[in-house]
């Protein structure tokens, strides 16, 4: 860029502004004061500074741009439309049901990657980006564009830590520090000084520059990259900026100009503003495309029947065995490997490993840049605390993201660490997610088949493991897609079927030993997929018997796996007896917690002998 | 304390180790190597500088002590029991189910006020405690003791911020800094200089030290206090110290001592250790109780059949009314509170009210600090904000913590802003949280009654609020209890019974009225109360209509209304037919949601003609 016209840029911010103004103005809401702070960045970064192709905004080495502070989405809208992407006159379509120019982004437009919206997300999914980057030998760079509120996330300083960590020079922040937020001002007002320390003691390089002077924007710009760490440019704005009558005043967040308004606002801007249609773009470095693809098939497994082998470490068997011929899969773990098995893929491929430390916020959205790159990322730690992280993988289900999370030590079967350790609420939590798929193996080979669908299929997958060894019952060959459920006993005249998962499905085994020696049958079912169920498999076992089921989970009553068999089953007339956690649990030994909460063989053997 | 001793101090530190290996070697399981690296900073609050009452550690003014590292609970039982609270011997029931000494710490025991072990969450409860404190004009200090692998988590930054702006110069936390993690060394390992760095920039006073040096501890206890700022005390330790075969070694996390190991251990200290039960610990100060009584009655309600008042509204009258005459209620937001009302309080209440800044997991961990201390605290956001403190109200579950959550624009009722501000979730979350009750009013009547109920018992309660108005349609000494349910139409002969909350509720008064003009009745039930289900009522009226049940919801079909009632009600032989929004929403107008996603009078009125 050796001949950057100031002036042009300085118009071209106008002109984002004019766009943000009407798009908001027709839609009746929006942020138009929260576009019009960031219109000068926004265009300095667009139209004077970043490398991508504007006609293919998924191409593999344009320049990533993440717009964390969501609601600014019209000045997103905008910045793309005056790329010459799509018609500036649909931007007068924006947060209609019939445009996807919705009220904060989504990836249901091109040029997203990853939705956002809920603040502070998005400096973590940059991060995984920026790793993408360095992993795949590519030289685009990683921009996230964040408010000055949304710092106040937790989130923001988990990535900001690991950013510092890994020396990620391809990355840039840029805060736009306009000073109030929705209901007040913010704690440090314009005191770019306190996030400047902030930054700063967090590993990155910090430039302050006046966010309305395009000199200053494009001089910290040029320097980008220079030394090893991450870079943060902290822009002081004005809310509203370029409205005379609106900017830097209280009382104007989330607020469209009325039609009068809009109208004054726009003279005012008009005489300054200039098009961007006619900018050429730098083009990307021609760079070689990453290896994604998926090999045609995996390894074979080689378990013997009745091997007595963890889930969780058959989780670790299982990713080494799969990234060692998928070059997709990378994996990322927070401080628990050793536990969750993923140190065998670690040691093995430590340039497609990352170490999270304990910030599972951070492990989910890291994740998630890792998926908008086209990786087959897992993400492990013990269940629960994905918990932690579930506002990420909520927005993942926006995302309509591709991660894979792993939660090992589930339910009260871990013992003696005590309820603050016991993933008893994942289920529910993980089933609420758009698009999610939820599953849930007893045994090695269910676990490691369930592993390669996740790694095949894209989407966001959630893979609970146990912590107790449990005995290997499938054969190597045995095939487990989603939405299936696998009978494994079953004779005429049954009284009942018991549905079990994980360690309890062992629990219904033996429950159908004890009772067959007592003259009672019941079918059992091991429900591997919770979500999709294998339903199909489960009415037709039901309906053999007496349309009664009883299902048996080590997980809390609510939202698990006896709802989501009532849920689906119910209008077929099926009762659904629920065996699960129904209060808040000790520590102990793990066969003293089964039994004491009721969902160890010898409730299930009550059970049905009640009804 | 005029006349610390030094060596006896040390000679405790000692004492703990032992009690800490001994406690883990008798478990089996545990963390002692967690515990000696902080047993110094231990003895020394516990033993030369807290002022408290052993006798009675729930006692209104005594210092507060937080074990966010919760994992080092021996490590604090051993120090309460060389107070004498308890004998020493029943250390050596540590983890097993009879005991309430767990393996992470919880309020089963009366010396902790809050369940700890999932990392980073002490420092936010901490702040919590300080700021009620300060409201009750009681001069008790609360210290929090974390370890230096959690100081990657967010939460721990949100609190950090938090309590510089509020400059809680009452607050101490301690950073063990022992270098190693669970699977590896943490990334800055002794460099106490970046934590340092850290906390300063957020507005902390830092002392750094050698945690294994009783001098040093003891020095900086002292100035504790002063100044305007919150301190941090660095403590560089050795994790396993004072055993000198581990000290410091990788791969000793949460790993006991086996006997031969535990009794060479033990060998090297017992020379060195001391008793604590002789220690004359000083007493707080005599100040007069905070007044943390409910009163008998609120004010009535002045609402008028007809009335149009979003509940989310009516949340921030009842905020106001209730807590006008109720001392114990404390209001929370997270820059959201012109949106959830809440700023009705906080305009009139400013010192019972804190701003969290846009930093939900504060929101939670603040208000679990307050509801520690007897106040009634009321937290207030977006309902789909709070899932990103998800894991902080799974351990108020375990806490059996005392707060009310009221969470805002639920569902796509919400409208333009899409999805990401959606909460379609939060209801299959809450449900899974221990001792929770999950509260859904559909007019402001119901909203003002639930939060009455709210205020007057103590438990986990989520009040979830619509942003859209919806008219008054109960008389304002209509009652709420929970786990009740609302028959408003019924007749011989109906056909279905309909259950609706909030929004949908109407959009089910509307289809029978559709339907009724048609000739087909349909019974239709208000369920305010989610958990506890009003499932007796739901139950009663379902026999009467064919057994035959709709549920209409504005959320995701996994773990919602559908889920909730088809779970209780399936084995009464009970059809569950569930309205949900069942993908992802889009941005629109509200009315189009409710249509496009199937849960408006249209699509119930057609699916009770299906039926």
């Amino acid at each position: 860029m050796n001949d950057i016209d100031i002036e042009k840029l300085q118009g071209i911010a106008n002109q984002l502004r004019i766009h943000s103004i009407e798009e908001t103005t027709a839609a009746g809401s929006g942020h138009p004061t929260s576009c019009c702070s960031a219109a000068d960045v926004v265009a300095a970064l667009f139209f004077g500074h970043m490398r991508y192709n504007p006609k293919d905004p998924r191409y593999y080495n344009n320049d990533r741009f993440v717009l964390s502070k969501g609601h600014a989405a019209p000045l997103l809208y905008a910045a793309w439309a005056e790329t010459g992407l799509f018609p500036t006159s649909d931007l007068l379509k924006l947060r209609t049901l019939n445009s996807d120019l919705e009220g904060h982004p989504t990836p249901r437009l091109p040029f997203v990657d990853v939705a956002t919206g809920s603040l502070g997300q998005g400096l973590s999914v940059a991060v995984g980006m920026a790793l993408c980057a360095r992993l795949d030998k590519l030289d685009y760079r990683t921009y996230v564009l964040m408010g000055d509120g949304e710092i106040a996330e937790g989130a923001v300083w988990e990535a900001a830590s690991l950013a510092g960590i890994n020396k990620l020079n391809n990355l840039v922040a840029i805060v736009d520090v306009n000073r109030l937020g929705q209901s007040e001002a913010t704690a440090f007002g314009h005191h770019l000084d306190v996030y400047a320390k902030r930054f700063a003691s967090f590993g990155w390089r910090v430039e302050e520059i006046d966010g309305h002077d395009m000199d200053e924007i494009l001089e910290v710009l040029a320097a980008v990259g220079l030394g090893e760490q991450p870079l943060v440019i902290l822009a002081k704005t004005l809310k509203g900026a370029g409205i005379s009558f609106i900017q830097d005043k209280d009382g104007w967040h989330g607020k469209p100009l009325n039609k009068e308004e809009a109208a004054r606002a726009i003279a005012e801007l008009q005489p300054r503003a200039k098009t961007g249609t006619d900018v050429q773009i730098p083009a990307p470095s021609q760079l070689p495309a990453p290896n994604n693809t998926a090999p045609a098939s995996y390894p074979p497994l080689t378990y013997k029947l009745g091997d007595s082998v963890a889930t969780r470490e058959a989780y670790g068997n299982g990713l080494l065995r799969i990234g060692t011929v998928d070059p997709r899969v990378v994996a990322l773990d927070g401080d628990t490997k050793n536990s969750t098995y993923a140190d065998k893929f670690f040691k093995k491929f430590p340039e497609r490993s990352v170490e999270c430390f304990i910030a599972e916020q951070n492990i989910v959205g890291v994740a998630t840049g890792f998926g908008a790159r086209g990786k087959a990322p897992f993400g492990s730690t013990f269940a629960t605390f994905f918990t932690r992280a579930a506002d990420q993988i909520r927005v993942a289900g926006i995302s309509q993201a591709n991660i894979n999370l792993v939660g090992s030590h589930v339910g009260v079967s871990i013992g003696e660490d005590g309820p603050s350790q016991m993933a008893l609420e994942d289920i529910a939590l993980m089933r609420a997610i758009a698009g999610s798929k939820v599953l849930y193996p007893a045994d090695a080979v269910a676990a490691e088949k369930l592993l390669e669908e996740m790694a095949k299929q894209k989407g966001i997958h959630f893979l609970r493991t146990s912590r107790p060894k449990t005995p290997v019952i499938y054969n190597n060959d045995e095939k487990f897609p989603f939405g299936g459920a696998k009978v494994l006993r079953q004779n005429a005249g049954d009284k009942v079927t018991v549905v079990g998962a994980g360690v309890t499905l062992y629990e219904a085994l033996k429950a159908a030993d004890t009772l067959k020696a007592e003259g009672i049958g019941i079918t059992v079912i091991d429900a591997y997929s919770i979500k999709p169920l294998g339903a199909d498999v489960i009415r037709a076992a039901a309906q053999k018997t007496n349309n009664t089921v009883v299902t048996v989970e080590d997980h809390y009553a609510e939202g698990g796996i006896g709802d989501a068999v009532a849920g689906e089953l119910s209008v077929d007339g099926i009762k659904v007896h629920k065996l699960a956690v129904r209060e808040l649990p000790h520590s102990g030994k793990p066969e003293e917690l089964l039994a004491k909460y009721g969902i160890d063989a010898a409730a299930i053997v009550k059970k049905v002998k009640s009804l």
